[in-house]
C-alpha cells in the first residue's frame, strides 16, 4: 500500500476518531528516553561479546537471566510478570472496562549467536517503558493492557506461535540453537510443554497486538523518516532447485558437449535476480546456497544443488514471480542439456497489518511531529503470529546502515524514544477506537 | 594441427623414410588380440568393486598385487622386469646396436577411486604384448626397448616426473591418495625415496618415447575413427576466484540496495563459457567448484569461492583468454557493486608431441587400413614428462560414450588391439628411423 492509499484509508475508516486521536497523541504523557535507553544498555550485559553484541539465543544461561532482569524492571514499572505455559512472560495492567479483551504489546529478548542490542530489545523495554509511565502518569485505560516479551522469536517464533494456535506437538521435539530441545528449553524458562495448549488464544480474544521494531533495512534511513508504518510482514517461500547435467572430464569434453549443470545453476541466479526485479514493487528474491558435485576443479559438474528463497506482502505475487522462474529454469534446461527440479522447503504466508492500526499509528507519528512512510517489513516477526487472532500494528524505528543480526546493529537513542513514544500515542488510541 | 597440416608436415621431414616404413607397418607382426585383453580382463581382477571397474589407487594393496601380476607377465614375454629407485617397473630388450639410446613405450596400472578397466592398463599391457609379439616372431630392433610401468600416474604423475626431474624433494611428503606419503608409498612398492635422484634421466638419454592410451574423450567415437594421434597434451591452468559482497538480511535489503556475491559469481560462470567459446579452438574452461558463504537460504551470499580451469594446447592462448576473463570479471564487479580476486592453484606448461613422430604413427595407420585423426590429448599424461627429455609420440583408441574415470569406461577389444598394432608398428618404424 502506497501513502496515497493508506490516506484513503485513514479518511474512509477512521475519520470519526481522528480529531480525538490526534489530541491524545499530543497531550499523552512521553516515555523517559533516558531510563528506556539505560535499560537496552543494562540487558545488552546479559549474553555480551567480548567483540560486541550479544549471543543470547533462547533458553541458554543468558536468555534465563536476561528475562530475571526484564521481570525486575516489569515489576519496577508497577506490574507482575507471569511466565505463561508457553514460556512466554505476560504482564497484565487493568483497564476499566473489565468486559474489554486486552491490547497486546511487547517483542522478544532473545538474539540470535553473535546478535544485537537492539533486535526485540527495543520493543520489549518500550513496552514495559509504556508501562512505567502510565503508572507515573496515573493513566487508566478502558482496556486491560498486556505486555509481553515473547520467548524464542529467533528459533521461529515458538512464543507468539504457541499463543495463535499454529505450533504443532512436533515442533517441541526441534532442537534450538541452545543444543535444548524446544519442550526441555520451555520447561528451563518456566513453561510447561505438557500444558502448552492452554495457552493457546482465538480470534477475537485480543483487541489488538501492537510490537515497536528495529526496521533491519536501510529504507527509513536512505529516506531520512522517523518511523516505519508496517504495511504486512511479508510471505516466505523458500525451495531447493537440483540441477541435474552430467559430470565429466574437464580436459576431455569438448565445449559442445557438455551437460554443464553449474553453467544451468549460474543463468538461474542471474535469471532470479532479473525475473524479481522485471515488476514493481519490494519483491525481493534470493539465491543464498549453492552446492556443485563432484565440486572438483578438473571435473564438469554434474549435479548442482541452490536454494530460492522469495519474499513478498502478496503471496499470489510470490507464486506469480515463482511460476514465470519456472517457466525460465525450463528455457534453460534446453540451451543446456540439463534439467530442474524444485523441493519446497518453507512456506510463510504474508500477514497483513490491520489498515485502521496503520492509521493510528501514522496519526500518533504524525501528531508528534514525526515523519513516517508505510512499508513492508521483509523479516519476520511475532506480529505475524498475532495476525492470525486480531488486529496488528507494527511500527518500525531506522536501522543505522540497515544493518542487523550483527554486533555493528544500531538504532539511535532519540529514533528508540520516538518510537516508543508513537508506541504510546497508538496503545492509547487504539483504547479509545477499539470497542 | 589439422590433416592438411599433418600432411606436409609427414611429406616435409620424413618423405625419405615413408617407403621402408609403410613396408614395415604392413609386412609387421601382429600383436595376439585375445592373449591382450585376456590380460586387461586379469588386471581388472585386482581392485575389483562390486559394481564394476576398480579402486586400485597407487600404492594401495590391489596397486603392489596387480604390479606384481603385471611383472609376471612380463617375464612371460621374455622380460626381466625391474623397479626403479622411483618405483617405475622397468624391463629391456636389448637391441642389436649397443650405442643406440632406448625407446621406451608403456603406461601406468594404478586408478583412480572408482576408475575403470582401461585407463592406462590398455597402454601398459600393450607394450608387453608388443615385447612377447617380438620375442615370438624373433624380432630385433636397433634400438634397446624400455618397457615401462609409470607408478602414481593419477596422483601427478610421480613416477615420470621423477624420471624427467620436475619432481622436487619435497613433493614426496604429499599424501597420496592411498593415505600413505609419496615417499612411504614408493618405498612400499620397492622403490627407494632416498636414492630417487638416480632415476632422472636427461635431454638426449632415451631415442623417444610412446604411448598408447584410451581418448577419455568422445571425439574418435562420434567420428568413427579408429586412431588418434596426439598433436600435444594440454597446458592446464587452475585459480581460485574469490568473489567478495556484503552478507545482509535476504528479507530486509532491497534489491538495488544489494552486494550479492554469488549474482557476481553466477555472471562469471557464464562468462567463462562464452569467453572460452568465442574464439575457434578445442580450448576448454570449467568452473568445477563453487561455495557460497555463509551459505544460508536467507542471507545474501557476501563471499564466493569458485575455481576456474582453462586447458590448451598453447599457453599462450591460455594466458589471453585468462586476461580476457580477468577484463570482464571487472565489469562484472562494476554492475554489482563486488570485487574479484584471483589465486592460482595449479600451472602445467603444455606439452607437444614430436611432428617426426606424430608423422610415424599416421603412417603405421594408414598401413594397417586404420583411419586416424591428429587431436590435442585434453588429460594429463606420464607422455607429458617424457616429452621434456626426448620425442614423444601418444596413440589414443575410443573411449565409447568418452566416459572415463568411471566403471562406465570401455573401449572395444578390437580397438584395443588395433591401438595395440598401432603402437606396435610406430616403434619398429622409430627404430628404422631414429639415430
Amino acid at each position: 500500500m502506497n501513502r496515497r492509499e493508506f490516506n484513503s484509508v485513514l479518511i474512509g475508516s477512521v475519520a470519526a476518531s481522528l480529531a480525538p486521536l490526534r489530541l491524545e497523541a499530543q497531550t499523552a504523557p512521553r516515555v523517559n528516553s533516558t531510563r528506556l535507553n539505560g535499560h537496552l544498555t543494562a540487558l545488552s550485559e546479559f549474553g555480551k561479546n567480548p567483540q560486541g553484541g550479544v549471543s543470547r539465543v533462547a533458553y541458554s544461561d543468558a536468555d534465563r537471566a536476561g528475562r530475571a532482569a526484564v521481570m525486575d524492571w516489569m515489576r519496577a514499572a508497577r506490574l507482575d510478570p507471569k511466565v505463561d505455559v508457553a514460556g512466554n512472560i505476560m504482564a497484565t495492567r487493568a483497564g476499566s472496562t473489565p468486559a474489554l479483551k486486552p491490547i497486546l504489546f511487547g517483542s522478544h529478548i532473545d538474539s540470535v549467536p553473535e546478535g544485537g542490542n537492539f533486535d526485540g530489545d527495543v520493543g520489549s523495554l518500550a513496552a514495559i517503558e509504556i508501562a512505567q509511565t502510565f503508572a507515573e502518569h496515573g493513566v487508566v485505560t478502558r482496556h486491560p493492557l498486556q505486555i509481553v516479551i515473547w520467548q524464542n522469536e529467533e528459533g521461529g517464533l515458538y512464543g507468539s506461535r504457541a499463543v495463535s494456535g499454529q505450533l504443532t506437538a512436533d515442533e517441541l521435539k526441534n532442537v534450538s540453537t541452545s543444543g535444548k530441545t524446544i519442550a526441555d528449553g520451555i520447561r528451563f524458562i518456566g513453561g510447561d510443554p505438557s500444558r502448552i495448549g492452554e495457552a493457546r488464544r482465538t480470534k477475537g480474544d485480543i483487541a489488538a497486538y501492537f510490537e515497536l521494531h528495529i526496521e533491519q533495512g536501510g529504507l527509513l534511513e536512505a529516506a531520512k523518516l522517523n518511523i516505519g508504518i508496517v504495511e504486512g510482514i511479508v510471505g516466505i517461500q523458500q525451495w531447493e532447485a537440483t540441477v541435474s547435467g552430467f559430470a565429466n572430464h574437464a580436459g576431455t569434453t569438448p565445449m559442445d558437449q557438455r551437460h554443464d549443470a553449474l553453467l544451468s545453476a549460474a543463468r538461474f541466479v542471474d535469471m532470479v535476480n532479473r525475473v524479481v526485479r522485471s515488476v514493481p514493487g519490494r519483491q525481493v528474491g534470493t539465491v543464498g546456497r549453492i552446492q556443485a558435485f563432484p565440486g572438483a576443479p578438473n571435473v564438469i559438474p554434474g549435479q548442482v544443488t541452490c536454494t530460492l528463497e522469495l519474499r513478498d506482502l502478496d503471496d499470489a505475487k510470490i507464486a506469480r514471480l515463482y511460476a514465470q522462474i519456472r517457466d525460465e529454469a525450463t528455457k534453460i534446461s534446453a540451451q543446456n542439456q540439463t534439467t530442474f527440479a524444485f523441493r519446497s522447503l518453507h512456506v510463510n504466508t504474508a500477514a497483513p497489518s490491520d489498515p485502521a492500526m496503520r492509521a493510528i499509528i501514522g496519526d500518533g507519528a504524525k501528531a508528534l511531529g514525526l515523519t513516517s512512510q508505510v512499508m513492508p517489513s521483509g523479516a519476520g516477526h511475532d506480529a505475524q503470529a498475532m495476525a492470525q487472532i486480531g488486529p496488528m500494528g507494527m511500527i518500525f524505528i531506522p536501522s543505522i546502515g540497515g544493518i542487523s543480526h550483527s554486533p555493528k546493529e544500531f538504532s539511535r537513542p532519540d529514533d528508540i524514544a520516538n518510537g516508543a513514544n508513537v508506541l504510546l500515542a497508538t496503545v492509547l488510541a487504539a483504547d479509545q477506537k477499539l470497542s
